[in-house]
């Protein structure tokens, strides 16, 4: 292997672009010696240098990310500047064009146009990296790409954004609710100002989308992703999941079986005593399912200037070393087109809560309409009661098809006696 | 890179090399996918062909080890016979000085024997991996040398053992006492016959020493771990901890710091709200301090058949995809000597059990003492009382050094009415 410096390109300067800069400069000697050669960077490309708390003055400056993937003398690219579209695709398809390897940190580029990207490098011969894409500073994707290369993964699982779980956990400790909680986050720097993307579910479905791909070599996926954020979840069902000994996580699950990739992100119920109900606050967390390996669980910061550095300078240091693995872990020409389960064939125990008005026989008609779809009921909470008055009522049930439990909510809420849409919340690893 | 098979000779073909074995049966065609080539078994050695549960007939058979570590046409011998020294340690250096690149499981080997090999591997230009050595199947060493390569890593601790855990936990939850825990256990297979490398903590040190060596790129220093088993934790013990919201777990712990290196392996009460508490059973886990990642947790079962053989096969898959890392983060000739601080110089808050004839006065003796030493109190614990009979007295400490906390439960020992020496447990990242 060559001695020469590894030369590096950083596209975006924000707070993970930051983070970047900083650790390859105050890290550059013992990164030396662990890559076994300098890794240098030789170029960096922003809209502006106003505001930069860190020196660049030795690098070739670039207004334009573009003509820095395409002109530039580096060995990569690593781009930082977000987005699935515009200016960041453009920059990282054009660096793999010109042979450059690329490391990015960007979720929602990789789970949109991860197979096109992955199609690219293959054909120039060059990497294309994204560690930092999901769980932030956590090497999932190293872990499942690499270290379990050896198994068989049926299963992946995770908290994959801190700011769903920030909000949740706060819920609970806290006992109050979403709106407000939001509100506080944003105040903190924990949710972003529009936090659609967060709090809809859409920022961990790529994150999901990418493991999936990864885990189990197939063609990412991810627009058959289904997709549910936290907005429903009420300080409410945070209490009754406290009572029935569950926490209240926004979970992204992937697993294959039968031939099928299942494939969601939704609110869920996890027992306390499962691993990942422990995890809390910003952290995020993935559990990885294996046929040798049994369950190995990973848990980490999700997000963050030097956490996120963390990875992308672990993902730079890879390729200055030589190691080269295929992006989704088998080749593109390899990877597996396997269908999606559509959602109404998910199986799985289920919480529901209901508001109904307490009069004689009105649990017995509920009753009859689990019983009409075949859904058998596990656990029945009632506290309180009014006569006349609605009155939350909680159910958990067993397992059971997910078509089933949804026409049996739609009969419910049809019922004169139910006075609010239903609340479902899947239990998960139950 | 060539698509020739990578050839895989196996010595050893007890529970790990069994395991191997069958993973990289079961598994060719999808290992061949992602190694860009296929890994094939060439060669394999044991003493007998008797009871093998798995097809041999396709491999070279050598009845001795060092035989085909020298003279088969393997890229790579896998070495998971075991033991620190004789016929494990010259199959591994004839396997290196014929140009071959190793994988083993064997910690001991590697605790002992790691610097002597690393530069044997280096003089010759192969692999020596080793992720199997530590924490079974979890990707903890390639986390740390890949993953986490743009890290400063600061601390490793980690439950190593899962023999012990698994005898902590259930001492915990059913109220018993030690020994027959243990008995239980290796009725169970959970422990040896000979228990003593697990419950002395002397398997746990191996494996420290391996962790501290890739996360500080430091020599490999096993003679100077601090060890100490679990066969002093008692019941009564486990109880107070409960009480004071803690869990007894037998931690391995290095840090550096002030150009020194910590390195200790002890019964540790470890609060209940920190994530390796909740690590019980067999289960293994790994902490890791970066400077620019904060905290990884990494967990997943530490032994095993099949769980060890993941670790194995992804060694090998990174080896056949031509993966080449220094042995221990950084060239062996750039390993720095790193003092080993005396455990006198440990820092850190205390548990002190004692039993006391209860009569006026002897509490104040006692904290007398401690005033003596610098020693000061964070509480202290009685449960019921016998005037003239000794009783149980709990107390945890403020943070004071191992030195000052030893000189004075040394004094408190001999005064007239403590009934029996002071039990102490070391109070980990309160």
């Amino acid at each position: 292997m060559t001695n020469e410096p590894f030369k590096v390109a950083v596209a975006g300067l924000g707070t993970v672009g930051g983070g970047t800069v900083k650790v390859l400069q105050d890290h550059a000697e013992v990164i030396a010696k662990r890559c076994g050669r300098p890794v240098v960077i030789s170029a960096v490309s922003a809209l502006s240098k106003d505001g930069l708390d860190f020196d660049v003055s030795g690098y070739d400056w670039y207004g334009d990310a573009l003509d820095m993937a395409e002109n530039s003398d580096a060995d990569m690219v690593v781009e930082l500047i977000g987005g699935s579209d515009g200016i960041a695709k453009k920059v990282v398809e054009a660096a793999l064009g010109a042979g450059k390897h690329v490391v990015t940190a960007n979720k929602a580029l990789v789970a949109h146009h991860g197979a096109g990207l992955d199609k690219l490098a293959n054909d120039n011969g060059v990497s294309l990296n994204y560690e930092a894409a999901v769980a932030g500073g956590i090497p999932v994707i190293k872990s499942i790409r690499e270290g379990l290369a050896g198994n068989n993964i049926t299963k992946v699982q995770g908290i994959l954004n801190g700011t769903c779980n920030y909000i949740l956990t706060t819920m609970r400790e806290e006992g109050r609710d979403f709106a407000e909680v939001l509100k506080d986050a944003q105040e903190l720097g924990y949710a972003e100002a529009d936090p659609t993307f967060d709090i809809e579910g859409v920022d961990a479905a790529h994150k999901l989308a990418i493991l999936a791909s990864v885990a189990f070599g197939v063609e990412i996926n991810f627009k058959d992703v289904h997709v549910e954020g936290i907005t429903h979840v009420s300080a409410v069902d945070i209490q009754f999941a406290e009572e029935l000994g569950y926490r209240i996580k926004l979970l992204g699950v992937a697993l294959r079986r039968n031939g099928t990739i299942e494939q969601r992100v939704h609110p869920a119920m996890v027992h306390k005593s499962a691993p990942i109900s422990q995890v809390e606050g910003v952290f995020n967390s993935v559990v990885i399912d294996g046929d040798a390996v049994d369950t190995v669980v990973l848990v980490g910061r999700g997000a963050g200037e030097l956490p996120t550095a963390s990875a992308v300078v672990g993902d730079i240091c890879d390729i200055a070393r030589g190691l080269s693995v295929p992006t989704f872990s088998v080749p593109v020409s390899e990877l597996e087109h396997v269908p999606t389960r559509p959602m109404g064939e998910h199986i799985g125990p289920y919480y529901v809560r209901l508001s109904l008005l307490d009069e004689p026989g009105v649990f017995a008609d509920v009753a009859a309409v689990l019983r009409d779809h075949n859904v058998s009921m596990e656990s029945m909470l009632q506290h309180g009661r009014e006569e006349g008055k609605p009155v939350p009522v909680v159910m958990t049930t067993h397992e059971t098809t997910e078509a089933n439990m949804a026409a049996a909510l739609d009969e419910i809420a049809a019922l004169d006696k139910v006075t609010e849409t239903p609340c479902m919340i899947r239990i998960e690893g139950a």
